[in-house]
């Protein structure tokens, strides 16, 4: 059972983010975004006003910037080759001046020098210089979307992570579905079916399960009865009702990664209208289902299921697109959408949620996780779809 | 009981930042501060690849830009006088497209704009373009800290919140350390506390109350025996082991407000060493106590902790400032730090955690929250700090 990512793959992620600054001709680079640090060092942190970069010199080596209260955590659990600190932010030397002593010391001065950010943003309190005042540069090149689009293609051990998240997603909707009764209130049945989950799975995984995240949680986040309507609504502490129509989400960290499953529910009993919607619902995700294959664009996956939505005339009541890509964050490009153009690959992993939307009613979404295949693809989430499951008794 | 801040509050607050607005000779404004927004207009969101953003008009009025899934959420909760959507990111025609038509609707062009950041910023996959590309202004010019210093002092209404928020912390952290048993995992403990606390706080406060954030947890954050050494450490699945040092970390949400309670605790027994340092870290919390004051800089508090740990000759073992700013966000400027020269004021609410860490033995660490006043600060987390409440049996 895989619960991490070899450190050998961290290293191969490094020589292949080298490869690709070199072609951008830049001669180094520094990086803020967790994410992408993360998916090169294995260098799992929650960023504060404590600015975190990370750098890679002109000799190909990698380093990571963190405050003195990081430092031997760095140390102990990060794949890179030099880690530097500073006292603290604010401090009486910004530790941006430690940057520049860092970039300066390792030969960054008169360099092709790429970013993703030209400073650290951090909202919690942080201000401080862009790196690209700090030292004289031969030209800073910006390499946003660089590391990202290294994320598209998931490797095997992300695969094998993201299954394991589906895993204990499932059995935390499982139980959110058990708990879902009328009476009962919102936060009492997700915190129930995400502590029960997630007590099985740490007594399954063991010790050597590191989260970097969630651990399995299922959540209905507001979107209960006619607040289902509100697609991305936040968590409203409501009572359940007989009829309700509920839109819920579940899964798990594993080792910082995700994956994404939800569900339409109907609390005991719906109505042919619920059923209507429902059932538009399902059969434009089997729509999705069946564009999903490798060399098509992601653009054609959501055309598809517009198409079927406005043969249906329902196309008015949809307010988003089809999906996403998933793995370390929980939204990743690319996009099931109109205004995306890239080509599907294999190993590519997506979000399948087509909605409808109905004020007053309910939201009828279901999201799948799935892998782009060498055929067209496979269902990573295996939670039951069809209507007569997903009743509350 | 208050569990909202009031409509009339957001509205204060708005006319308040047009006063400092104005007084920055800017006509109107552009924000994307997540934090900002939610304390200007009760709009409390997850920010995504799809950008949201806050404008104030030449006349103004407040304005939501959202995605079209979010509009009518926001139309219900945001305390705003128009909402404004765009169908989809990355869509047929991008987001920016439509700020960019808001902005000329609303009379932005040949002004003077203020900004917090220049454009949408989210790492989830998002590709944009500034705003100060969009539109041709008389001048763009930075409000970057004027919302965050409005969010300084705190309200009655903010203080109550956050009080709220002390309370169900403390529950769960009376919870952790009741279930901290040697052989006990870490995530089972933290789960089970968290969830039993989630559970009392629902139901006493009922379905008024909404989180919008993490309800009731204590954690660890993998600081466990010698892994407690890390202070920002994140969570490892440990067992715990007779003579462990715990360093702990509990709060709630109530509204979006938020407090911070840790503790030093020792499971079933503990050493001359270990009871040397936790004595340290408690007089250095006191010496923190009796420095916080309104009228002194906010670097005389850290001062006088740097000169108690090197009276004592400890000062090495420290690894980071004695504390910061707390309310919406958990980590706020300003900061009790060398660095920072804030002049403390009635209604400023601040953590006090000065750290000790011991590579190999463990951390040091307590934090409380505590509330600046007339006469000097009023605690408002309440659980006991001596070493014989602390012991895990």
């Amino acid at each position: 059972m895989l619960l991490s990512i070899p450190r050998s793959e961290f290293k191969e992620r490094q020589q292949k983010f080298v490869k690709e600054m070199h072609k951008e001709e830049c001669d180094g680079a520094f990086i803020f975004a967790v994410a992408d640090i993360f998916y090169l060092t294995g260098f799992h942190f929650h960023p504060t006003e404590r600015p975190i970069g990370m750098l890679v010199d002109p000799n190909g080596d990698f380093h990571l910037f963190v405050p003195a209260l990081e430092h031997e955590h760095t140390e102990e659990y990060a794949v890179v080759d030099f880690v530097h600190s500073y006292p603290e932010y604010p401090g009486v030397t910004h530790p941006m001046d430690y940057f520049k002593k860092v970039m300066l010391k390792y030969g960054f001065e008169g360099k092709t020098i790429g970013y993703d950010a030209t400073g650290y943003g951090s909202s919690q309190g942080y201000r401080g210089p862009t790196v690209t005042s700090l030292i004289d540069a031969k030209e800073f090149k910006s390499l946003a979307g660089i590391i990202e689009q290294m994320r598209f293609i998931k490797s095997n051990a992300e695969i094998e992570l993201i299954k394991e998240s589906c895993r204990w997603g499932n059995l935390a909707h499982r139980l959110l579905q058990k708990y879902s009764k009328a009476g009962s209130s919102e936060i009492e049945i997700t915190s129930r079916a995400s502590n029960e989950a997630t007590m099985a799975m740490i007594e399954t995984l063991g010790p050597e399960y590191k989260p970097h995240g969630q651990t399995a949680f299922a959540i209905f986040r507001g979107q209960i009865g006619a607040e289902s309507a509100f697609p991305h609504a936040v968590t409203q502490n409501a009572i359940l009702s007989t009829g309700d129509t509920l839109v819920t989400g579940a899964a798990s960290s594993v080792f910082g990664y995700t994956s994404e499953l939800e569900r339409v529910m109907f609390v005991e009993e719906y109505t042919k209208e619920q059923e209507k919607y429902f059932k538009h619902m399902y059969e434009a995700q089997e729509v999705a289902f069946n564009a999903i294959k490798p060399g098509a664009p992601t653009s054609s996956v959501e055309k598809a299921v517009q198409e079927y939505f406005k043969s249906e005339g329902v196309f008015e009541l949809t307010q988003h697109h089809t999906g996403h890509a998933i793995g370390i964050l929980g939204h990743e490009a690319p996009f099931f959408d109109l205004g995306d153009q890239t080509i599907m690959k294999p190993g590519m992993v997506f979000t399948v949620e087509p909605g409808l939307y109905v004020r007053g009613l309910g939201g009828f979404r279901h999201s799948d996780t799935v892998l782009v295949t060498e055929n067209g693809m496979e269902m990573l989430t295996y939670y039951p779809r069809d209507i007569d499951s997903l009743i509350c008794l």
